[in-house]
């Protein structure tokens, strides 16, 4: 068995990956708090298409630090973006992650009125206390059901991360959220997905940390 | 509010979502049981990339077919790619899926050997009794370590799907596992992931049900 790795510590890995990464963006230049935003994603991805994608509304990052560092909730629409938020650090400013995905109760008032699981679990998190931030890699349904809920002012998210993947009104979802006030990070495009929704949130956690792990 | 949304009652989303992956495939032809795995990985990450990335070894997804069906513990390499993976099915046919990265124990293994915990983990896992499937969606360092293993006859996995991300090993450690007897899935070059892991033990235990939702 024949294999020539290089030879990394542990600990220096993401460290190297994020030199790559910075070698192979050259030349682009990003405001410095959308720059770790902006790195992670492609860490998380190997697809530099996310330097172009990425569409960030004025403050949007600096205001999704704010929050964290305060204590917020940040919402996914999947368990996999939930799993991959990084709770310790969230946990840490007093923030929790939920996601309503699994809820029995969200399953059956989801049959019962022909909507998407989705679209009911973000009313749910509508109703939810304290500052919030929303993360939804998965279901165009989600993040239209929230831009509504904004609309009808029945809840003002602190930032939203509409990254969303596929090819059934995604592209028209996150258009959608380009056009609100509430603060937003869109990858434009039918590109995302639930590792690009945790990799959002955690490259923000990681700046409130005062470690961006670039 | 304005945005012009297709039609798509939520059952017809995936269906339709399907279809025009098959439309863009265009004259790309794949053998019948490797279709809905390319078909599922694109879903999930909205990339064709795909189409020309991944590798199968001869009759790899008819053996995890057949794996799944005889009941097995699908291993992966992260919580998220755990999360993804569709439990509800597997369990139907007496299987389980597992994680050990975030097993305490793991943590402090790795750390005093200087391993990364991904790597402590496949030792773990290469110890369970049963048909294994690896599922590997993140650390090249877990893919290493599975190939050694395999090398060494401390394990013999029923199937590999070898998907890691990123820029430090990663395509070196797929080309590893390129050269492998055992029957695997490769997502050959830096791209991969949680999703991409996950999404490709879906698309077999659909198949494996009967039903493979493309």
């Amino acid at each position: 068995m024949k294999v020539e790795l290089q030879r990394v510590a542990p600990a220096e890995i993401e460290k190297r990956s994020m030199e790559i990464i910075t070698s192979e963006l050259g030349e682009r230049s990003f405001p410095p708090e959308v720059l770790p935003v902006v790195k992670r994603v492609i860490h998380t991805s190997a697809d530099f298409d996310y330097a172009d994608n990425l569409v960030f509304s004025p403050g949007a990052v600096a205001k999704g630090i704010e929050t964290v560092k305060n204590g917020c909730t940040i919402v996914t629409d999947t368990q996999m973006a939930w799993s991959g938020v990084n709770k310790r650090v969230l946990e840490k400013f007093g923030g929790r992650a939920v996601c309503f995905m699994s809820d029995p109760e969200v399953a059956a008032e989801a049959k019962a009125r022909g909507e998407t699981r989705a679209t009911v679990s973000m009313e749910r998190a509508a109703a939810l206390e304290g500052p919030l931030v929303f993360a939804i890699g998965n279901a165009p349904t989600a993040l239209v059901r929230l831009c509504q809920l904004i609309d009808e002012g029945k809840v003002s998210p602190a930032l939203v991360i509409g990254v969303p993947v596929g090819f059934v009104n995604v592209v028209e979802s996150k258009e959608l959220m380009l056009t609100m006030d509430t603060p937003h990070i869109v990858a434009r495009g039918r590109k995302g997905g639930s590792n690009v929704a945790a990799a959002i949130c955690n490259a923000i956690l990681y700046q409130a940390s005062g470690n961006a792990r670039e």
